[in-house]
């Protein structure tokens, strides 16, 4: 067992997953999110459904596993934000994919507060969460980092420490994003590719898969393709958001990335042919259309 | 030992490997380059330094690692060609990325002369050339196939059969060098953001190498960028040949390829400034550029 008390705000499918985490490792979890019912589903692993304010009152550590920065900002210190609301010395373990820039200015305002803020963006997707195997990569305080490390590792497989400076860890998630989203829309131009030459895409996945061609997204997207299988894991949709965030860091720093951007342009041209909600591997068929090909499921 | 005889021509640091693999297999290699002493040092491991014609006419199986279509034209029906003089029967194992279409008219033309052709492009690089390591992507008749599997096995650690027609070994190369092309860009581009960010470079590629970002290319290329060690183990100059092959056989199928138009791009600016000789790791360089970033090794 274990004698601190967390809050979970936002149980989608990584917060859902990352709460039954921590109540297997023995925590006290209040359960938090704008839909009752998700928070009510956690009763039976033991979580507490709990009111935001009440429960962040009675937390040593506060996850947000929301959306993006704008929701961030809303649950501190919207009309209806916790910030307040917070014990002097809690932890805010702040997980969505934002800007460094946004997590430097979060840690300013909650320090100021009395608050222990930690840049902890995660990645691994649902399946990981779920089993208490995220990557974690976290930035701040000492303080920050310390009393909220026991928590991340019942979370994570990888918790990696980028340092004492909120915004590390966004600016690695960044990088992480830049890449696994060009890897994603190349992964579509690739099998695209192979289709117009008339290559048997599950033999594609074979061979490429033991080359130097391959890729961490390459090996687990393109098996979707083959399979016709495009049921979200992580949505189309995410990747306008995420390469965004990206893009605007870069023009920030005055840095061009051509790579990224046309990478986003085929994400962005999915979701205007209405396959946003669709599973990210979608993206081939922007290419598919294009060139008037057939893929795997395709009459 | 080994009962047959092979000539193999072309000994940069990938055919120097592969007769030095094939000699170590039992076989009588004949060693034949433009650069009289590339095969003269392969006669200290064996091999025979032969004029062309004489080594073709005494082989069953011509291994041509030659940099490209136009070079395999030359060796075999130049003004010097070798084609003639094969014997009736012997196989033609041909192991340039080239165009599919290309592979199928050098099919033709060789079967015309009762000669076979294998359709082979490699993978790998000198270090797993010269192991007898490499990647074989092969396709042809299936008496090609047959006859010249056990010297293929001889050079590779990966044989991959991709059936009976020629130009399906080239396809699925092309596939891989799209793919291959991109992520190189698209370290280089990762590795620049990350430095724009103040990120350390080491943590970067220790961090990214564990997560969804990853790909064979950043594992690979990322450390010369961060040992600021850019001595060619493949040159920039590659990709402009290999994904202008890739972008001109998507122009013939009509398929529009975006992101690995945008990956040339940076290598092509990176020959522009110089760095065509240079590991293809420096395509960092003309993000740094633009972005009066530093990288490791600047003072």
């Amino acid at each position: 067992m274990n004698n601190e008390t967390i809050t979970v705000v936002g149980l989608g499918s990584m917060g859902f997953g990352m709460a039954q985490s921590l109540l297997r490792a023995g925590y006290t979890v209040h359960c938090v999110d704008i839909d009752p019912a998700r928070a009510e589903a956690l009763t039976r692993d033991g979580g507490l459904a709990t009111p935001l304010g009440d429960a962040v009152a009675d937390s040593d550590i506060v996850v947000l596993v929301v959306l993006n920065a704008k929701q961030i900002e809303t649950v501190l210190f919207g009309p209806q934000g916790c910030a307040d609301a917070m014990r002097r010395g809690s932890v805010i373990v702040a997980c969505a994919t934002v800007p460094p820039a946004f997590a430097r200015e979060m840690e300013e305002r909650v320090n100021s507060l009395g608050l222990l803020y930690l840049d902890a963006p995660i990645s691994g997707g649902a399946v990981r969460a779920a089993r208490g195997e995220l990557s974690i990569m976290a930035s701040g305080a000492q303080d920050a980092f310390d009393r909220a490390a026991p928590a991340l590792d019942a979370m994570a497989a990888n918790l990696f420490d980028l340092g004492r400076e909120a915004g590390m860890g966004s600016a690695m998630k960044a990088v992480n994003q830049l890449l696994a989203g060009i890897h994603i829309a190349a992964t579509g131009e690739a099998l695209a590719f192979a289709a117009s030459q008339k290559l048997p895409l599950s033999r594609v996945v074979e061979v490429i898969s033991q080359s130097a061609g391959t890729s961490w997204m390459f090996e687990n997207r393109a098996p979707h393709v083959v399979e016709a299988d495009y049921k979200p894991r992580s949505a189309v949709n995410i990747w306008l958001k995420d390469l965004g965030i990206v893009t605007g860091i870069a023009e920030t720093a005055g840095l061009p990335l051509p790579v990224t951007e046309s990478a986003l342009a085929q994400f962005s041209a999915a979701v205007e042919a209405g396959d946003g909600q669709a599973d990210d591997a979608a993206v081939v068929k922007v290419y598919a259309r294009a060139a008037g090909l057939k893929l795997p499921g395709e009459a």
